[in-house]
């Protein structure tokens, strides 16, 4: 058997975020720098709070910018062996590592957050630029993925194929985000391709993560549903994507902090759709990548659980996966 | 009297600055964040050290990151009235904000910096943006420019030349810094003519700071000269810009951390090359911005002394520019 | 038109602001430094969070400390051209800026807080040292000052008296907000003074912040009252202070931390008695200088609202001043 | 025996010390908290660096900044049970504590200081307010004073006196620091008379710090001597104060960050003049406090050799006097 | 009188603690660093928030680590005259002081802490190290210690009992708190002797505090217990203890943060079973400690009131506890 | 080709490190937090300053402690798969991390270090503990062992013997390091086997460094020579150690910060002894972990120089061992 080899293998981008703490909006001396993506935070998160051994395909300039990121990619945990690294001349505007800039709200204050991420290198990915047998040559046995990463461009959507297919190959099992946000979309001038494109990668995907994405009037949005809407759409959303076992609804309903977690929900055709009761006075530190802590909990529920995709989702998997995304939103990382 | 209007007003580009202390090589948790740009660090400096009234006329995006920049260039006391802001949706890359990762050394122990400068706003500036008039309608005495940011795209070289020949119109000192870098407009395709640029506009200039880089082999670097060439090559360049009343060479010969600081020298019409002798023992703490230090300095010297321009560069001011220089490579900002 | 005038400027005193933060209790290494004063955070709330351009006339001691304050107004973003610097000998005991150490609370453990402003050269303004036609030149279109500072001294009274005259002779609107402590005239020996002087000055003024100041049965405090007494109250004090066309109670009634907030209210003589709901479930980060951001929201509403004055109070208005007031409280500075 | 009785007293003023770091020149958002005071300084030297159970006699306006104070007392391991505690009203102006704000330097910039001692509390210390023979009912074994507190006013002289009295009444070893600065008496209107200060109590001591200050020309300050002149003007000094068994130079004459220790000398009668070689390439982290550094490594070698002020003063207790004063320069605190 | 003297002393172990803040779950690269250990946390308690002179009796390691304790002791404020030094070559494991690691939770996620106490030198304390008689010849009032202290180790049990019996032979009030943890002493391999130890040294206590753990199913564990079973269970207690003057019920079983206080309650022979509210809405921001903060509230409480043994515990005096073990769990300290 | 195995594979404990900064000598609040340890060292500069995939080989306590020191282990790049955990409750004693506690100094004040490693769980590690087959089939180049981890007790020795003869099994260069102190052995009762520890190891070794350590009257201390004696000693040492290829000398005898590195040395048999020259000036920041660093200089020039073994040692190699361990002097970690 190989030790060194990740388990759950994530495709998408890393990005520096820099965080300001609560009081400083004035003139801010020093930032907390973090790195962050919704894929990789997928793979982070089983890393640090599962114990479980994971990797990131991604790309970063070869620049100091680049190698922080690096390192707080080794300090998670995630394994670096499949990081890509472009040249990084920066100053030529040829390679870019994206950054985000956030800020903790409290009560009524609510936290803004801007993304840098013109000309990020990760938007230049293009099949053929991974060589997927490789990647996947050490056996893991998960691979995730999801439209954070394949709505960046025209090309990264090919690439998150290739990569899904590629797993499949491999005998893996596939998951699939969809967080596809139509703004980063537009910068291509195709927003109301975003629907398209999530359609297109979940139906390569044994696990569907925000489901309800792939349904509804706007694109690329999670609608918020109803607790009683809930058993009627899930089925609904199944027959769009046949071959995917699990269907899962991400918490990102939650209102602001200090308010109750909002029911979660998700659907395998053996148990149909399964429930979780709310939190009541569940505090929320951070909002931040609960989402991706979800699908996470998730995705450890589902590697741990003998049988799991036959048998369907059973609701202390849930529970895990919402307890999870849960933890994230307490400021565990 | 206006009292609100600046006495000096520069045009450059303000960029984000990221500063890692010196231990935390590994995964440094926070940087420190400060505001920076070479004709910026010129009206800075003479705020902050000689109680100078100075405004910055540059672009912002208008997003988290530009109005960080805003915060700092206030907390510095630079006027902020003529900075315009340019809509900052960052994720479509229409607009950025530049950024410096810088590094501190120690002794043997090199102090690397890299610059996140792709697509940032200020490049696309055009002539016709800022209305000139406007911005000198206060009366300030002074304007400020150079290379660092003249050199930034096809167009900043024209809205410097634009904003030098509107200064002269307004009976203004004019001074220019040549520290164009060719790398970075490499990046337009025409490196070779970074010389091209810096005699262009050193030409519109009553001072021309930087002079070494108006003549020798390579184009767009200072030439390291020693002590006996000082009174040739001076002379020799006045003749490339006639109208100059007064050049100087920046120290940036200086060699690492703690190591004396070479000889500087500067040259007038009326008193000919005047020579400063060197510090020995001086102890550096910081490179970065001692030649935008020495500017100020000189340009503080100039400004207050009665005359200086008929007169000539007296030595007491060019002692001055080489003080306020070294207290900048001391850690004094 | 002169684009480097402030809109709004206040008259106040200045003073640096320790904060201890909320675990240190024991022999805290380091401060955190603010700077504050009433009238002050009214200008300071109005550049920061709504954009004004605006300038505090004040006087600091020419030393480190008055320095350290003029760069915490520089980093706010304040006008510092009508700064007055007093020679800053302290040593000599001729000239302080004043202190406050304050200390965060948590839950039940309150926030202590002492302030050091014996002999602070701003409490020996007099009439005549400032030069208000000078002042007023630029075009500013309102004039703040309060019993904060008005009753520092003998002197100060008579200084806001002057100003007062002056803005209105300029044209300006004119607003007082009347937070004068009783124990800081003390010192002076007519603590029974303080609702005379504030009586006094109010009458200057278009608009009265902290009306209740100028009843009930001790002076020098808010009373608090109770919902309905409210839209008795008002018009009694209306009758009063004449010539204000806008009287407003500061939400100074606030309890502590975590409990809602209480209504707050305002008149106008074509409104009568306007109120605003309580905000359930309100969290309060910081009580100091709520009532200051009161004020600063109830100006920018006043300011930005056209024919207000005439027309009246909006309940809009209020709930603008209401909400930034609030925003203060959450830690937004 | 009493385990608790301290075995060195000071009496002094104890301030807030406020120190900038390094490159926070600009808007620094936190100020590093000391406390010190020269005789305070020596007590506390004595107990972190030689363990020896000392005590201050003091008094602190009883409020945060007194209590801070406190705080910083006690983690310097100083005895707090001879705190006096003045009403601590400060908005009356009635009791302050005093603090000092500082910087440190680099290389050819220098470290700035400003003092905050205007109306301080312990100006107003008046004899009979504290009770010496309480104080030295413990069996201390010695007392040290000096002129920084002597200095402060009139009646801070008598108070000195009246203790150095009690003390010698009681059988103590008593000493006394002349840095008795002539600006902070010049507050009282008699500049002239630092000299007389220092005289006349330097004449109830045993041990004499600082001899050089009760001769020359100008009076309160240090003359610079030349290693030659020292054998002539110390035994001239002894005449002075004839009861003095010794007398020492404290190392004031020190030159800036990075050069090298002048020579330093004491004198006793039995064994004459006594002197120390300088250290080369001495480094300086830190000039505050190093004279008082030497009078700790003083009183400590007087302390533990036996029979030291019949015997003289032995070359190794100089040495060791130098050696504290020298650690105290490179930040050992 | 003696003025230097303690009122109240401990025995018990100060160990190093080490404190994560909230957010920093990956690779911390600082701890806050505190000094605790639960008897010494209630004479800690009574010098900072009541100003009462106290001291501890303990045994560190003469290292680097032991003098940090000793440090952070005096910056407490307790005396550190009692305190005994052990030759601390913590290399050959024959010296150590223990050492806690803590995180702050928040919300759901709860606070983990773990001790590293393996071969602490305290627990080699044996009867006859220390001199009791000495110990208390300065007249101090009141001896505490606890089960945390006496069920370390074979030899520090009989410690216990030898300073209990020696303070009563003094005159001094003696209070036991039993929070001996059965993990603690199991490794001592007499897990269940932990009652007994309590029992046994409880017997000469005037005051217990945490009485519910000397009864019970589990022996060494608070038993949590209904407000209705209070009044039945604390007389059949104080039978065990017949000699105990007041009985104490501690507050640990405090749910989580931001739930409220259970009733607290406490007995004593004249007044019978005394209750206390619960505090509704009490916010929680730290929980170690919080039962060392009530026994400081009791102790003080009982010292300062007059005859209060003999009249038996007043309502007042459980109030003043109980408030000063919530204020422990507001984070003052 | 497997892309997941480490190159360099260690074995060594792994501890802890505290460090205060330079002026926090008083009740410094908080410690900066490292991990370190002679043998890990090595294996983390290769990872960080030269690229290389390495891991280490040692066993943690798992719990809070252990699991800190892992994070930091995966911040600074070296693999962690080979930790071995065991059961972490560090209250019976059974399981410890160890913990150094260092200090910076400042030219004359030295930088004390205390370690606190008693009991650590790395002691107890026995031959078959670790199964070296599993741990070098996924064929690393090399393996790295030394003195500090063999001194550590009896079973050690073993291990280090067992790994080292595994190595050499599988076809690795295998280096040790010979800095065991005899200290740490004392506490087994036999410090003269030092010198026995590393004879015995040391023929297992390909490549020898600390070679001095070998000889000379006092076992386990590194023998400081004089440049002319290194020729003589060297050849002397290698008839001890045949099968070595390359011996070398640690820069160790470095003297305090500031002052200049004295020269180093090597030798092969093909090229004989090697030298290097003193490096005038050089500034040293810190100086725990030179000698590791000079190591992980040594191996990479060693591993990166084709045949380097058969062909002997350049100077090169030399070279960029001693500015690697320069390096690591300068602060670069």
């Amino acid at each position: 058997m190989n030790r060194y080899g990740p388990q759950v293998i994530a495709l998408g981008e890393v990005m520096l975020r820099f965080d300001r703490s609560q009081r400083h909006t004035c003139a801010a001396p020093s930032l907390q720098v973090w790195e962050g993506g919704g894929e990789y935070n997928v793979v982070r998160g089983l890393r640090r709070s599962f114990g479980v051994w994971t990797a990131v395909v991604t790309i970063l300039a070869d620049n100091t910018v680049g190698r922080i990121v690096e390192d707080l990619i080794l300090r998670a945990g995630v394994d670096t062996a499949l990081v890509h690294w472009a040249p990084g001349d920066a100053t030529k505007g040829r390679a870019r590592t994206g950054a985000i800039f956030t800020e903790r709200g409290f009560g009524i204050r609510s936290a803004p957050g801007i993304s840098d991420r013109a000309n990020t290198v990760v938007r230049g990915l293009r099949t053929g630029d991974i060589d997927w047998d490789a990647v996947f040559a050490s056996g893991p046995r998960w691979f995730h993925t999801g439209g954070a990463f394949a709505g960046l461009s025209e090309t990264t959507v090919e690439v998150a194929d290739e990569a899904m297919t590629a797993a499949r190959r491999h005998g893996m099992t596939v998951s699939y985000a969809t967080n596809c946000r139509p703004e980063s979309r537009e910068n291509q001038g195709r927003a109301d391709s975003a629907r398209e494109v999530d359609l297109r990668l979940a139906r390569h995907a044994d696990v569907v993560v925000g489901a309800l994405s792939l349904t509804g009037p706007r694109s690329g949005q999670a609608t918020r549903i109803h607790a009683g809407e809930v058993s009627d759409i899930l089925p609904h959303i199944a027959k769009l994507v046949p071959q995917a076992s699990v269907l899962a609804i991400t918490p990102h309903e939650l209102p602001a902090t200090g308010v109750n977690v909002c029911p979660s929900a998700a659907w395998s055709l053996p148990t149909g759709v399964v429930t979780h009761p709310p939190m009541p006075e569940f505090q929320v530190l951070e909002h931040i990548g609960s989402g991706d802590g979800f699908t996470a909990g998730l995705i450890y529920g589902l590697l741990t659980a003998a049988d799991t995709l036959s048998e369907g989702l059973k609701v202390t998997i849930l529970q895990r996966a919402l307890t999870y995304g849960a933890l994230v939103m307490t400021g565990a990382r």
